[in-house]
């Protein structure tokens, strides 16, 4: 990843090149761009990178797992109710990913964002571990780190709670601000975090700033992390970001009633036919199930074990994770590639370049994102909407804009990213003319 | 299933014979039974009869399905994200069903529990149409016909909705009561009805209440027939009970938003690994839409798809059904028979015959259910407890016990059964001494 002090230098460099264009040299730039922009309109293209989606090839990664339970297994209870917080043999398959032991896990349906929307949902109908309902109170707020995931902030803004954007600083979370507002405010409820291959940045949260997390004082006791470990084994190289353990942190400080854990497998087998857990601390589980209970009689049991058994050991889940980049890698690289061959001259526009998760950011000159997304749609490309990484859609700087290169081919990624690369480019220019 | 007019005579009946006891042929009954109890005590059973889970052969039945989807099957984008109410398959084959159209029904993940919790919720949070949420009205209300289903009031206690209890009369809805109410009264919002072969005693809705619930005319907008259709395909004999479809009726009198109707397979082919489907009209599929849509990328695919390869056709289903119906008849059978021999000079005690669904129900003597209960339970058979198919497990005569023979073997019912019916008369004739 781009260090904070090379950006710097990038820019000036930059500067000094677009700066040194005369008005007429900035006109046969931006008519040239324009032409360029009108070929591509000409192709008739029809592509998506506004979501996450994994590819046909990467699901087909794990069609495998398809055959491993069949009429011939001895299923037993399996197939019939009971068994609320999942089997034992997957709340140890993913207690050992997450580090944590069987009354700390629940292994539930198929959707990670199902278990936080109802986990948010929960609080504000009835509250956590007897504390007042959020429906009773004048004002609930969760803290967002921004750029952040939209469907997180989706149902916050669904449950009526305030979101407080705390922007990104230096590839990481501004953790001193974002203390400060935990300790101090009791009106804060939450936070959201993706802390490995942050959605949609690809950052990955510092050391530094998972240890001053671990030792918060919440102003509120209901306060809870949402911790959503949506990317935790999805590198793209080999010596991918480390990242701490923060529910081991939080257990120093006695303080491991404070975060709700996320993790699923729609991304490592297959979206919607997945299994998704949370863990929390023993006592935050009781009061989970006890809300369970009333809701469900568990996730789908012959499926958990179908992950089990497909993976047999945690460490066949990260070697079939290695498959996923030997796809994907390729496919940033290219993305990368062209913006940094493309946009090298733009000022005030850079990118990340995530050792993993799902997206790269390109933060493009200020008040250009949505102008940029236009042009792009108008070409047929479809890129996340721009503002979407940012509470109720507003990015305040109109600068940041997400691009999702799993899901098309190759050759795909490359028209789209040489149309974004101009369509920048000309948003940049028109700032000028 | 007995008529209302042979259980009076039945009665007059049985009451003639124990009147014609003297004290001392009273105790003699009482210590013989008080013998019988005993020995039933010494056998240490451990058997359960308390929830309507399917028996081991009746999953068996089903198994072939884990064959119907491979790794050879060309799945497409059905193992990705999307489609968040269910394949088109899926739709058509429950929509034919329920008799209900594209537009009219969502295909949902492993539980209609989920999804009757879920809409509740989403009336509590958000509210219907436009309507007020749940949560910011002094008082709501549910209807409750009794005997019922404890986590449909299970759900309605959970979100402090006052729960209404209506008792069936004459095996049937007191739909003149009900109707009433609803049309009277704003701050009822909902009816949950279990309409054919009725969690808890197997009677199924008369043509004449479904013809008068269709014409309400609520008092509160937002007021909604919950009706679980969970044994909706469950008969247990070849002439099986009519159900009038509400759904249907509903739409005559342009009523037709005053419904969710609820289905899943379940009890078809695997409990937790099935799939769920709500209908409603397309109005309300629009609302729900928008709120499922926050917390969910849809339901598993790959097992609705799996459900709809393995029984091809909705008759394929109704066949499956047959095969269920054979295994499950003999255990009800054995109920009833034990009940009809040792029970029928107990006076005011009575039980349901019923054509489908999951349980019997036996009213006992007055003031006798929780000591029954307790005596099972002390003898190693463990019943439903008393009261729960009433709201806050509150049965005000103390009288009605849920069986749910499904799930032991034919010879465990048998014992069982034998226990409950020796236990009864136990309790009863303890009223006398």
């Amino acid at each position: 990843m781009l260090k904070n002090m090379k950006l710097i230098d990038l820019e000036r460099e930059k500067m000094k090149s677009y700066q040194e264009f005369s008005k007429v040299e900035l006109e046969d730039r931006y008519n040239d761009l324009l032409m360029q922009y009108n070929q591509f309109k000409n192709k008739n293209l029809s592509l998506n990178m506004a979501r996450g989606k994994p590819g046909a090839t990467q699901l087909s990664l794990s069609n495998d797992m398809l055959d491993v339970i069949t009429s011939h297994d001895e299923l037993g209870e399996y197939r019939n109710y009971g068994l609320l917080d999942g089997i034992d043999e997957a709340k140890d398959f993913f207690g050992d990913i997450l580090n944590v032991s069987r009354d700390e896990i629940i292994v539930a349906g198929n959707s990670s964002l199902t278990l936080m929307f109802d986990q948010i949902s929960r609080g504000y109908t009835h509250g956590y571990l007897g504390e007042a309902p959020w429906c009773r109170l004048e004002t609930v707020k969760f803290i967002c780190p921004v750029p952040g995931y939209d469907r997180h902030f989706a149902i916050t803004e669904h449950f009526h709670i305030e979101m407080i954007p705390v922007p990104m600083i230096d590839q990481d979370l501004d953790v001193d601000t974002i203390v400060n507002l935990i300790n101090s405010d009791p009106a804060i409820k939450g936070m959201w975090a993706c802390p490995r291959y942050s959605n949609s940045t690809g950052y990955t949260f510092s050391k530094k700033s998972v240890e001053a997390l671990a030792q918060v004082k919440p102003a509120a006791n209901d306060f809870r992390f949402f911790w959503d470990n949506a990317y935790f084994v999805h590198h793209l190289n080999n010596d991918g970001d480390e990242l701490l353990d923060l529910f081991a942190e939080l257990k120093k400080y006695n303080n491991e009633k404070y975060i709700f854990e996320f993790f699923s497998t729609s991304k490592v087998t297959f979206p919607g036919s997945g299994v998704a857990v949370m863990a929390c601390s023993a006592e935050n589980k009781v009061d989970v199930l006890k809300h369970m209970n009333v809701q469900t009689i568990g996730g789908d049991k012959i499926n958990q074990l179908r992950h089990v058994k497909y993976f047999k050991e945690p460490s066949g889940l990260v070697e079939h994770m290695k498959k996923h980049a030997a796809l994907l890698k390729p496919k940033f690289d290219i993305v990368i590639k062209i913006l940094n061959e493309k946009l090298k001259n733009v000022p005030n526009c850079y990118w990340t370049n995530p050792n993993g998760g799902y997206f790269i950011s390109l933060f493009a000159p200020k008040g250009t994102a949505k102008k940029i997304v236009q042009l792009c749609k108008d070409a047929g490309v479809i890129l996340t909407d721009a503002g979407a990484a940012y509470p109720y859609g507003q990015d305040p700087e109109d600068s940041h804009i997400r691009i999702a290169p799993s899901f098309p081919a190759e050759n795909e990624i490359e028209e789209a990213t040489k149309l974004l690369a101009i369509c920048t480019e000309l948003a940049f220019i028109e700032t000028f003319l």
